[in-house]
């Protein structure tokens, strides 16, 4: 790998005097790019619906793709529908690239992803505007589905832009409407030719909202993360005998409901216990037949655990499931499992993560560290090349909801952070 | 209120020689209009559904009652729709009444309720082929909506039969479908005129399937019901803040669902701390939005607590609404309750309980005291005369199911003893 950044010490780039001054984006198109991409696939409380590959999603894609055009960038579009639009360098060689998605769940917010696609582009204007031309090429690409809410797993088109998914399994995928990745894609004119698998990037940096309550709770501007938690989700089944409430004694009973109270009330235990940054959610329960004088015979539930640490996240998954079996055998019913999700932890570029420390704070923003607590396209590309992510303040923490927002003066930071720090990585 | 058996020593009254010996009854009649009430209404599997006052409960009753006067009792229909048909003693005054409901659940079994009907029919049927007349009158009386499948509260027909309802509220009552019992009564015929409230009875016993695994677990053939426990529901809404399951620090939740699993969990160790007869159930959960990675928002569940002693009821309820309000404090979240029903035990008369464990040890019958877990006719019978039951065991205590099933001999012999018992009670 060549040097990630040009330079003996990062922390005098700004000062180069023969590097030409850094310019500052145009919040007002920013904001207007944001505003008329939302327009598409709109819906009621200023969010979006563009599920993956939906015709929503084609009109979209075909927007964001003129104004690559219109800002001189050489689109291609791969096998899986990613587009990736390349700035040339003084000098040719891997990109310095940004991006994200402009895919969105069924009740999306205008921000989610579509913010660092969009930024992406506002850097390249910017430097269009200010006549510079960067050593390395500068890439801007969206990635296909990285929201998964139409097609599993999420993080589709980056996973196989990376290799790290066969082209072939992910075009067969079948969404929740019984279609394929590959007749969409088609259908919406986004079967592209270029290969998959194996990209030559010179670093990767994406923006992206917080989409948790973090920043904007410490009053915080910038997040320099430093990676992305490792996710494990299980669905349980829990197989007990129905029987009538009022006349089954307590020690004759095989009760699937009390089975997934006692393991889902557990799994707060279990991030108490362990501490850090271990999180535990049971999101989803039913019980059936769901009556109030009816012992269950049946319930389901998930159990999300996440944590920065591969470890710990691995001894809490061993804590639940022994307490899942503990619980079996005391209540006398069956339990099954079925693996919803298993990521490990991703470590950001330790280089990157201090750039965007110390370029915020060049700029006068207040910063932290702090890991990604959703799946992001950076951290498929953290397999290839040196990557990491520069997170603004969600209002609230809100996100996969139209009441997502992110304030114009936190974009204003987020981007011109993007635009330094690209600049930095291509001189 | 006159001497309930007519005799110094009750345990004597079989072997009294002015009496005539108490016949047997016929086992095979009574299958017989088992069958053939259960062909009203029948639904695959063998089950029945005759909800409270349909087309088919009308049916059923028009059956049924049609029996009462080839069997020679003299019908009534009450305000409320119960049926009462008695037959005259060699004495004039309050019947010794026995009976119980004919309507069912949506899939109910041919037992529940049926069961007690049919055979005080065939006591009296019994009786009137012996040549017998008892001294008091004798009198079979089926309820209306006993189940309360259809119109809330149930045991409604016994409850204003006893006057502890008033009429008009009963009426006016409507149900799931949206029309009124008033209005049903009306339309199938049985909007009696006989009056309701002040009832003289001077004994009321019932014969009823367990509809628990107790007695088949112990190997016992008749139970000797000592009341019917005190039922206490709630049901529980909790209000928290959605929000991302990965990006929402664990101190910063308002998880509702953890909440609900919590409270959930802790029914189960107040049953156990409590010990006795206490029960505890959460047959019903439901969280919002439901989704594996999002905290819920929102949890709605019931707790079903029971217990013969009325006291331990008091305290278990008290335990888990001071663990709710525990779990708000710590969670941030806001929980409201609402009562869904609340009931007092019931004891039912000694000297009836004890009868029905001697009449059951002179016929051969292993015989244990039990509580009801179920509410039934009785308990409202026993607020205005001594009142008592039979239990004969459900095979895996199932019942409210089409799977309900009890054997021919354990009929055979609950209804020989309601039989023994009845005539004892009209001496």
């Amino acid at each position: 790998m060549s040097m990630l950044f040009n330079t003996s010490g990062a922390g005098a780039v700004a000062a180069d005097p023969n590097m030409p001054p850094v310019p500052r984006i145009d919040l007002p198109r920013l904001l207007g790019r944001i505003a008329a991409l939302a327009q598409v696939g709109a819906i009621d409380g200023g969010g979006c619906c563009r599920l993956a590959l939906s015709d929503a999603d084609g009109e979209g894609r075909r927007l964001v793709e003129g104004w690559m055009r219109e800002l001189g960038l050489a689109v291609s579009v791969d096998a899986i529908g990613n587009v990736v639009g390349v700035r040339a360098g003084s000098e040719a060689g891997p990109p310095v690239m940004t991006g994200s998605h402009i895919d969105t769940v069924r009740t999306g917010g205008r921000y989610d992803g579509n913010l660092g696609v969009l930024a992406g582009l506002e850097v390249i204007a910017s430097l269009n505007d200010a006549g510079i031309v960067t050593r390395r090429p500068l890439a801007v690409a969206f990635f296909t589905n990285e929201e998964g809410a139409r097609f599993s797993p999420d993080m589709m088109g980056s996973l196989v832009y990376v290799g790290g998914m066969p082209l072939d399994e992910a075009l067969d995928t079948v969404g929740i409407d019984g279609t394929s990745v590959r007749e969409n894609l088609t259908r919406i004119g986004f079967d592209g030719t270029h290969a998959v698998g194996a990209p030559d990037v010179h670093a990767f940096v994406e923006l992206h909202v917080e989409q948790g309550p973090v920043l904007e709770h410490e009053g915080v501007t910038i997040g320099a993360v430093t990676g992305v938690q490792g996710i494990h989700w299980t669905e349980f089944t829990v197989e007990g005998v129905s029987n009538h409430a009022g006349t089954t004694p307590m020690r004759m009973r095989h009760d699937a409901g009390h089975a997934a109270y006692a393991i889902a009330a557990y799994a707060r235990d279990v991030a108490r216990e362990l501490g850090g940054a271990q999180l535990a959610t049971v999101g989803h329960v039913t019980v059936s037949p769901n009556l109030v004088n009816v012992i269950p015979n049946r319930a389901v539930f998930t159990v999300d655990l996440r944590n920065t640490d591969g470890d710990a996240l691995a001894e809490a998954v061993r804590r639940v499931f022994a307490k899942a079996d503990a619980v079996a055998e005391a209540e006398g019913v069956r339990i099954t499992r079925r693996s919803l999700a298993d990521f490990a932890p991703v470590q950001f570029d330790e280089r990157i993560v201090e750039r965007v420390e110390a370029l915020a704070r060049e700029r006068g923003h207040s910063v932290r560290r702090m890991p990604s607590g959703a799946g992001h396209d950076a951290q498929m590309l953290a397999r290839v090349c040196p990557a990491g992510m520069i997170f603004v303040p969600s209002v609230k923490g809100l996100s996969h909801n139209v009441a997502e927002f992110t304030h114009d003066a936190d974009i204003d930071a987020g981007a011109n952070l993007l635009l330094a720090l690209m600049t930095e990585l291509a001189a």
